[in-house]
């Protein structure tokens, strides 16, 4: 429980990270910790230490007994206590962590761009941010378009992200993603991503691009902590293949 | 306090709305209810009851022993409980009303325009919701900048409205403000001013505008509900002079 003059709770004002449990083993938690530090400095928050909230996301696991299953440790950061735009002088953050039964791996994804754009103008767009209502809103446009999973353009109309995901793509055996400059999050399963595609000697160019270059990919791929490397089979209605290199690039993140 | 699967804590889920109460009477209590009760069809939520929602806004409030105070209430309505993007089906909406001192009202504004856009594109932004880190990081950019509150573009580069109030101009006795499609909350003093404007026999157009026809202006005001009508000094480091019919629309709202 919480208390109800929480500013996560009254403004979204905060961070999250969501990190994988297999067999009772936290998949990149100093990597996540770390980025929640990261986001804070963004946010003008004070950081947590990163040995206590590891320990945090360990016993939250721990004690919802799921060691032996697929589980989601879910850390909350929160600006703490305080009404009004202005956090209080003083406030303190609170730190949660949670637990609980992470889905089973889905199949490949159905994409579809939808009209609720990522706003990259905003600092709030590097950070996991509390604030998640224009990813629920652009997932549900895309569940409404019968796909699962909606492909958001920034302000500028480039390439984005997914609503829960970062979102690579191959043209000609180069691999490509949006920029971090294009308002997405530096996802931890892209870095691993791109870092594979490097060690699998592929070309991989961060860059602001238009959207009608997805239109020419030979394939179209997700990551994101809970899914690792997601294939894509469908784009806009457009029907996508299996790639080997996705499968070499996802196995590598494993 | 509220569990910690509630996802309005979780991913900014939600509502709210802010009420003033002043000698222990809500303002505008009815138009607060019914605007959240729109809000809820934005967000695909289940309403709450008015009635309801009101008696709860006023026991906050008996509860609280601010009666004779400046009050403000504020309603919070989440999701529900839940994790992921997708809400869980059947999740009931939870609603919260609490009761806190309110400031007092502040002179003249000092504004400035900052980075950080309105993002119109998506419908939280026609909602009052629990997402408003946007808006936090817009005022603290402002207040960095060593003014009050933010003038925030929309991501078209037109004007939509301050960080926590929306946005008026008079230029040779017409009066401005943005239009809702620009993406900027419907506010209940927005309105009541438009209707004072009308009565005074002043000329009233809601429109797209570009930020420049800002400093042509004779005169800017803001509007909320804890602020009422609140007269801005300065935009951008340039001066401006109180107006007789900013004074006489802030009467007229009171």
């Amino acid at each position: 429980m919480i208390p109800d003059d929480d500013r996560g709770l009254l403004l979204g004002d905060g961070l999250f990270e969501t990190l994988l449990a297999e067999d009772g083993e936290l998949r990149d938690a100093e990597a996540h910790v770390e980025r929640m530090i990261r986001g804070c400095a963004v946010l003008g928050l004070e950081p947590p230490d990163a040995a206590a909230a590891l320990a945090m996301a360990r016993d939250a696991l721990a004690d919802a007994r799921l060691s032996y299953e697929r589980a989601a440790v879910r850390l909350t950061l929160t600006a703490g206590s305080g009404r009004g735009l202005e956090r209080p002088e003083g406030s303190t953050p609170r730190l949660l962590a949670t637990a609980s039964p992470a889905p089973a791996p889905a199949g490949p994804a159905r994409l579809v761009t939808v009209s609720v754009r990522r706003n990259d103008t905003s600092p709030a767009a590097r950070v996991k941010a509390l604030s998640y209502l224009d990813n629920i809103l652009a997932r549900a446009e895309a569940r409404a378009a019968g796909a699962d999973e909606a492909v958001m353009l920034n302000t500028q109309g480039e390439i984005a992200c997914a609503a829960a995901a970062n979102l690579f793509w191959i043209s000609d055996g180069w691999v490509y993603t949006p920029a971090l400059e294009c308002g997405v999050l530096d996802g931890i399963v892209r870095g691993k991503a791109i870092a594979a595609a490097v060690a699998l000697g592929a070309e991989v160019f961060e860059d602001r691009c238009e959207p009608e270059v997805l239109y020419q990919a030979d394939a179209v791929f997700l990551t994101s902590s809970l899914a690792g490397v997601r294939e894509v089979s469908q784009l806009d209605g457009r029907a996508l293949e299996p790639h080997a290199l996705v499968q070499a690039i996802s196995s590598r993140c494993r």
